[in-house]
């Protein structure tokens, strides 16, 4: 079973790959998180936060594929599995039952607060390894960012 | 912070709750699953296969929601935190790095097959307490037999 | 003129008729109902249930023609006739003039309660007599269940 | 709860709100008129007619929409109850059970000749007060006589 | 060559599988039928019936797919070869040369008629043993009794 | 350098092309204060008034190419450009900084309010000039009247 | 054989229905002229007025159903037969042969321009004896106006 | 201005310029003979046959342009102005006034008969000079014969 | 009941008809070989093969309905009853039960070719009696050798 | 009211809000610019140049609102009012009255190349302080660069 | 590794793969002079010939997958490598660098021309060893020579 | 004749233009071996690959067109001459004939993983000249990486 060839070499596909991981995590937990309160939201705004929700869990569903796919272009494999997202992510998680509406959008403020921040690091440390994965992460930061204005705009 | 006023029994309730989360696990984990093959395979059949998994992928991502807004809709709080799935999981989990695509074919026929044995006795408990679950649990069956049957058939 | 032959027994054909014609009353009840209040409302919530109300009433219209067409395809005619749905209508009614958000919203999640109690009776009623159409009042059921949870979210 | 404020002065407002009443009443009463004509129907030219009768219900339930909010718009509120609309119809009320093709044919003429003459006078009488509403009923009576002379010529 | 596995036990497998193997000839007679009457049509409803008999050739063809899928889903083998087909087909045949529409919306309604008494049969053997197989056939026969009241309306 | 032929005397020339050229100042200004509360707007309802501003947008830019066209195919000139509707603008200016939805609800309101009055004026002014003129003022008056409902309805 | 039954009198019938004959005749006509020039064309701005052309032909033809729809619908027969328009038609028509791109645009230009003139007329008439009629004679001639602009802006 | 160079001879270009001019005056002409039908159609089938008369303007529309064009491409110009169809259309003229359905669909199976007579001519006289030209003629012959079946089917 | 009227000599209709009548018992039976491949396939290829093989459905149902409504057009009754088809066909049958991919493609490819022959004769017979249908059977044949190429091209 | 919080430092987000804001005045002052012409053009190539204007104002209505989302996304108040962007635009502007089209085509070509000489300094600026910003300023100077060339080269 | 039986004899195969790998060079061929000059083109009709050239891309690229496949279909292998089409072409070639409009329309005209010729040739050469393909060059010279009347015409 | 007047130094226009033109080469010799290995593949994986390699042509094409515009954008001609590929292309060249698919899916892998070396130089060559053509080259690399990959995963 042939291993992908990295078009890095192998420090830089170290540095990247170690980037896409993170990313990985933080993103499909971010998904999880976001149809958690998706589907236990109550409150006067359920309707508009409800399908708000939608929209962090697309971002985070297309950004997944993107990371990971990148990952595996440059010989890196990720690891998307359940157990290593439940055991490596560093999300504050969600309380189970009921949500309130103002609670969640305080708490996905938070939640997208500190993904942004991760991923300003991860595009700093890409920036001479690959600039391709990291034109990729500048991207997503950009949709994170532009989400988490319209999150705190709210609160 | 008002509960959801469920349309049916306390006992009802119980037994469609059970049923309903116990799915929302599988289909979670499916989805995961699907997803780690999808992007670590390698083997003459990659680019089938491949796009095989994201169809595995949208169903299990339907059904969840699905699931859990059902749940919800009978005043029941559906749990998809990634924590929750981890440890309640039962589906077999794949190895870390390249999967060659002829075990991926075996490993989802294997995951789909037990997944619909659970299906079943679900469809079985709900025909009482709740036929508008049901049915909801019977139209996602049938579209797991019928991947079942797509993968067994290449194998 | 010919009548319609009824593939079923003129017993079960009584029966299932009879549950068709009384969702058929509270359907087109419930499809001007909700109009009523999309063109009164005001609030703060205004835009968002004005909206939401839309999609009540394109669920009562669907199935308003679903089972008035069943009907008459098990050989009952349908009757939606404005004075037939006046007179035997069981749904509470508006007050004219503005409609505030909050009422609507309760008072929607209330008539959609007492129309969900009417299907679960119809389901149980035609399970024997003609599962098509119970396959039929089971899928609007729950349509009207998942609105039932949606509005009742908001209170 | 605030009422909103009219751009007409009160005169205005009253003959324009009562054109629009006037208008709404006839136009819900046309789409329940022609659905039951459309689930009841028999004859020889049983498909064509069914469909071209949705034509009929699109337009009114179309109609319906845009003068109930104009109504609102001047501050004059919209009055859709099923109630109001079976005391206030005009219009001529089909017999219960199977309808014969051709009889359907002469009946909407006949309800659309009669709706038509109303719509001309409402369009006479807001001239002057409100331009705007007459517009909106010039529209909707192009097409009530668009759809009167091809029922017409079919019978 | 593997033979595909099936979630039924043995009994279960027989019942459900000779009704999808009937239902699979029905409906692949049902379509040849349906076209060779389109092609062969004459009279003043010519175009109307020319293009409605185009609906029983789709509603024939969706569900001749559906039903063999799911028979080799369950681990049987469908045969839909054309002398299988000649050889069990239950349906009145129509004469060779020009159809006179009047001729072809009975001879329709008849087979249709025909073919419902079988799905209702099929429904009723398939609850106990498989009723992820029964929902399917309920779906299919809600279709066929549509259009058998819309070829009755005609007549 | 051609100037455009009128279809119409001077004297109405010159009426009409000043209503235009007072609606196209209008709504060129509506589309930038419209953008300016969309984009700086705050507030527990952020995410439905944000989109909201952006129906007023589309249909003020709609508004504004239409009545500038319909200036040139008269043979006026439409002047468009930044200082002047500086310098001729009417409309009350949004402060700068951060907008709460409260404000920004009154404010349109208010906007649109002033507006609507300024185009009953040109609805009445353009009768006799130019009836063509005249109804294209009227169509844009009956959307402005509608956002001014939807708007008002939320304060 | 019934003749429509006019929602007019007999006079407003006659004057609204030689302002739709008079509209039919040069709408014909007009799509007939466009594509003779579409055709023959030639010169250095073939492609550009070749399609701008056809926008012409659009107009005219979605015209020319509007008007004679609209004519049967008050009651009176529109004539569109060939040696009719041929007879009628006021259109100065062009030579046969290649068409230089210059002197296309002059020609159509200068035949929107004597339609618009009779467009105007018409648009007077019927504004006493049938205002629906009128405002569909508006609505084309802003049209024919805008395109007059247009062509004209090229010379 | 420049004539269009001809990819063929001479003489080819002749024999081929008249068949394609020919075409034109038969598919224009149909064009105006199916809308008059169109237009002032009555009858118990009125709705069917309007709407199938504009299949047959559609299909004359489309071959009209592309015989025009045909024709230019191969240096030869079409004339299509409305005084040259008038006096050369070898198709049989409709009444003035209302046209029954019967009548109607027998005028134009007869139409469509002689023009498929003059076309076959021409597919015959282009073999040689013009297999481009004769596969065009071909293809909308097969359209012509199509639509003469499908009315012939109704009479 | 009215035969339609050919617009061959009798001959040549007689030459046209029985090509196109052999198409249609090709076509025919070609969509239903390659559906009972389509649903009792095995093997690696499964997913491809199970695909391709509804291009082929595909492509013999389109053929069907244009070589039946040909033979109609020219006044032949097209016979693609069960039975007809069962007794004329001349394609190899498959086996009964699961079909292994790679004797599929085989089979197809086999299949394919023989029916190429036939039409290639077709193609042949009918160039004198009607250029319009063998221009028809020309364009099928096309499809069929691509396909027959893809298929073979795969062994 | 609470400020959006920035990931950016205080001295970074100055620097990135000055350039973003720049960014914005001649992003709306461009899509002003570009109306105007679009509307007051004449000259022989009028059409395609109305059409390519409105390119223009696509992208810079585009543009406009991704510069000032992302300068509200860092926690800057873009300031987009009429009065602002009259004050600061360095736009030359155009006369008012008719526009030749050789005049417009070098005007635009001017005012891209001015606005791409600052975006390009934007670019420089953001690269230490923003990576996210410098990424959007970078996609619309591709943008302008395509137009400037495409401008340019028909001058 | 299996070569593609041809339903050709050797002599027609010979003739006609000779006629297609001749028709693949001039389409490559022609893909990449149009895309040449489409990037280097100058003068004030640049917008309308950039676009312009993009259509004889388009037609060259499905003209290109249509011979090529055609050949292997009958069992010729194309060759569109780019040393083969460099050593074959007999196109003109355009010079580096900028291209006037009017150098490109006329050089455009020419390249059509020449290759329209040979095209001819072809659909000569095929009529007998293989109609399949003439038919399939038949219909791309109508392209061809579309275009060319098309570029002709605005020399 | 004006030459495009370039947004930069003529240093980095000089290297910018190198860049671009270089991989003007590499793309549009990509889109011809792409095809050639499209049109002549044999083996089991016929089908997947063929398609697949539709995609790669699919990216180079749309590659092309993107730097040899950004090429005249900034004032240098790109020049994609058949001769010019011809002679400049690295791209190890396909045998003539039949290919197999596993040696077309190593070549192709081969061929892009020479492609991305060069295109990364690009990438790094052009950082400090051109921000914008190195984020067009950086967004290139990435899909021509996801392809590496994915072919390189079937080896």
């Amino acid at each position: 079973m042939a291993a992908i060839k990295s078009p890095l070499t192998e420090a830089a596909q170290k540095v990247t790959g170690d980037a896409l991981q993170g990313a990985l995590v933080d993103l499909i937990d971010l998904s999880l998180v976001a149809k958690q309160a998706h589907w236990n939201l109550t409150g006067r705004n359920f309707k508009v936060v409800h399908e708000h929700l939608d929209e962090i869990v697309d971002l985070a569903r297309q950004g997944q594929d993107d990371v990971a796919e990148r990952a595996v272009a440059i010989g890196v494999n990720p690891d998307g599995r359940v157990r290593t997202i439940a055991d490596r992510t560093a999300l504050p998680q969600l309380e189970a039952g009921y949500l309130d509406d103002d609670k969640v959008v305080a708490a996905v403020t938070d939640v997208l607060g500190q993904i942004i921040g991760r991923f300003r690091e991860r595009v700093a440390a890409t920036d001479e390894p690959d600039p391709v994965t990291q034109d990729l992460l500048i991207g997503i930061t950009a949709e994170l960012e532009k989400q988490h204005w319209m999150f705190q705009a709210q609160t």
